[in-house]
């Protein structure tokens, strides 16, 4: 294939249909009460994720209560000879709540308590419906914070599900390494306990990191043991703003070098300041840009923001504007995380393309100013976010969905940023995941070892359950 | 089982025997030449491990130079029917390299090439043999430096493969945290890399955690690329003595919900003091004991020891002993490192029996507080180290192994430790491994998850070739 063609020219198989019978919907029924549903509506909800594939519903609704009705579910579910889609709230960005042949979607939102919070382990174990902004509340009282922030008000369980991260995981990880152990519902409806409460073991296979990231096909995430963090003394954040797309990234380079431990640093292209201005009603410098937060003591945040603020200024930042108090470092926030907002309101009516790539920060700049360069000769409007001190960036193409000849505009561009970033020694997704949009990239960058994959997805789910058609 | 018997009373089956034939003596001589050998010390040194386990010799050993040759080698030795066991230095504790069904040893040390170091992407790409001394050595003109430290000089590959972590860990995390891809040769002969440069990736399952930690059942590591990090501008240590081990473990706590980002923090019971004294012609006073290093900018460091020695005080720590110059501090992290010989030296001709097991650093104090008061009720001599940061604490059990009665004492004072661990929430390994010494621990610790590991197994090796007997 050449290595500009369009991806998606190879269309996604969804497999053979497998919807539910009948006789499963009258049992699920029967067993659940009003706690299952058929309506169309309901459905139509559980079959859309936030990005711009289409919307493909289930056959029927679950909202389990605990794991053993998780797993009496998959029995019942396994034994019609249908499937399950486990179902967080659905702000998943390639597909991967779509009911691609049918079946059941097993929403989790009714799972939604805090069983413990340790402040002495800095840990606590929730049920998978939890959200994050849910436990962050429960948590602030007691001076903790759990660190992970996609942007969307996720669930834990589908953030451990997708692998997430965004925009904190420069300094405190992903959800890989903020979760100790899982209780999972198996393909065959047995409830396993991963990991645990040890803050590292070397105890057998690494399951719990095999469930993470494995978008529901292996198991079901009924609960997680997660780490806590300390609310820092001090926070503060800075928006610096650069001569050109080089200079922000060996920045960025540069202090991770120092050992700076920034908590934060995002960037957003000139097209996204622009945006951003706009729709938060800002007046940043219309100039490649990054925004940085520092935790740490007070003396400690001044230190690193004084060490990134040299750096910056040697390499040609301009108007380095702090946010000290919690009113403007929430102002700053609030614009970033809305970004994607902003970025559609270029264009009322249209719709995001929201893709996410990560190379090693050696070839980050490259990569950026090479899909920039692209972008502009293929006339599209697309502005560029990314945490980029993990490498990770995204554009979101803002197009108009029924314009097939801009789609598919978008999509070759899409795909040669993915394989861009595949020749830099990149990854093709960061954080989104794999879904069923992603599966020929999968493809693309680890060959034989999605076979390995698919071995280990035959292994425990061999008459494929769970979320059929997504991942491998 | 009663929760004091041993669990050492269960016999660990090897199963059957599966030697390497003549002919495949034969073919591994003509394709290797000198470069395998069945001479019958080299192949005693390859049966014996730092553990108390009994040597158990392979039928010979390759000495492979190329993922290519390893590749050939596995294809070899299954298509003979016989078994293969990866070998680094021979350090592990429990038996992982031990030629229970006899077989090959693949003894990794000509694979020690580091192929590429990355100082903009604190990354380096190593062959399997590369140890972490060579590794550190290397890097230390460039400013970098890898910071996991089991004690011994081991491979990189033996690291990923038991999923190593020791003193830094409390700040840099394990293997499983600082390894960002691997190659490995499947049991089929398949190269196969998982993972990759990027900082994080959400594409697919994730094999590169699934390999760490399969103490080479699963795959042969060949290559890592691992995470670096730059050597601080500033490390200061500290020695802190406290009147009990509850007062040494709280201040641990404390500093870690203060934020305070330790780099260690090892304990050592005042038996351990003791035999440290003697052995490095030191003078610490005989009591529980805390030894943390810092590391930071200058302002950093000094700050974070401030608030730590602010915690110890209050916890009624007197005597509170800085190491600044890096000639106390390395005098200090010597003794600590000479612990387990210093722990031998008390009872000349004794072997040790080192356990691991880690808990909820809520339950530590507790757990340190039972064990001790077991050690006293059992007659032995048995010092305790902790990487307390973690929860994670070992006992050397300081006995003469011919006398059976005495073992037997130290095996159910063993057990009694690791399910008393697993009663508080913990593992029965912090970072040692399961070998084939703690398989009937796992099988306590996971219960059906076990099995979940089995299928896994199964999937990827079924017959059995990559070191048998061991983990699962």
């Amino acid at each position: 294939m050449a290595p500009d063609a369009a991806v998606n020219a190879a269309p996604e198989t969804a497999g053979t249909r497998r919807p539910a019978p009948p006789a499963l919907l009258a049992a699920l029924g029967q067993r659940l009460g009003d706690r299952f549903s058929t309506n169309a509506a309901i459905r139509q909800r559980h079959g859309q994720d936030e990005s711009y594939h289409p919307a493909e519903p289930p056959d029927g609704v679950a909202f389990p209560e605990s794991a053993a009705e998780v797993s009496e579910i998959v029995r019942l579910v396994a034994a019609h000879g249908s499937v399950i889609i486990p179902f967080g709230v659905g702000t998943s960005l390639e597909g991967g709540i779509a009911a691609r042949q049918g079946g059941i979607a097993l929403d989790m939102s009714a799972m939604n308590r805090i069983t413990r919070v340790s402040p002495d382990d800095l840990d606590a174990t929730v049920e998978a419906g939890v959200t994050r902004k849910q436990l962050n509340t429960h948590l602030r009282d007691q001076g903790l914070f759990f660190p992970i922030d996609p942007g969307a008000d996720a669930t834990l369980g589908g953030m451990a599900a997708t692998r997430a991260s965004g925009t904190n995981a420069v300094r405190y990880g992903t959800m890989r390494d903020n979760v100790l152990g899982l209780t999972v519902v198996l393909a065959d409806g047995e409830i396993v306990t991963t990991g645990g409460r040890a803050r590292k073991s070397a105890a057998g296979y690494d399951l719990t990191r095999l469930i993470i990231g494995s978008e529901g096909t292996l198991g079901v995430i009924c609960d997680l043991t997660v780490r806590l963090h300390g609310i820092p003394e001090a926070m503060s954040a800075a928006v610096a703003p650069f001569p050109d797309i080089g200079a922000a990234i060996a920045t960025v380079i540069e202090a991770t070098q120092l050992g700076v431990p920034m908590a934060r640093v995002e960037f957003l292209d000139e097209v996204q300041i622009d945006a951003v201005n706009r729709y938060s009603h800002l007046d940043y410098p219309v100039a490649p840009t990054l925004f940085f937060e520092f935790h740490g003591s007070t003396a400690g945040v001044a230190e690193q923001a004084e060490a990134v603020g040299t750096v910056a200024e040697a390499q040609g930042c301009r108007g380095f504007r702090w946010a000290t108090r919690p009113e403007d470092r929430n102002r700053l926030w609030e614009a970033r995380h809305n970004a994607y907002y902003a970025g559609l309101a270029l264009r009322p009516g249209a719709r995001g393309i929201a893709t996410d790539v990560c190379v090693p920060i050696s070839r980050l700049a490259d990569c950026l100013i090479a899909t920039k360069v692209d972008i502009g000769e293929t006339g599209l409007l697309a502005p560029i976010v990314g945490h980029v001190g993990d490498g990770n960036f995204h554009l979101v193409m803002v197009i108009d969905p029924d314009d097939h000849e801009e789609v598919a505009r978008a999509e070759a561009l899409h795909a040669r940023m993915v394989r861009r970033a595949l020749a830099m020694g990149g990854t093709c997704t960061g954080e989104h995941g794999i879904g069923y949009g992603k599966r020929a990239f999968l493809r693309e960058e680890h060959g034989p070892g999605v076979d390995v994959m698919q071995r280990i997805k035959t292994a425990l789910d061999p008459t494929g359950v769970l979320n059929p058609g997504k991942v491998v």
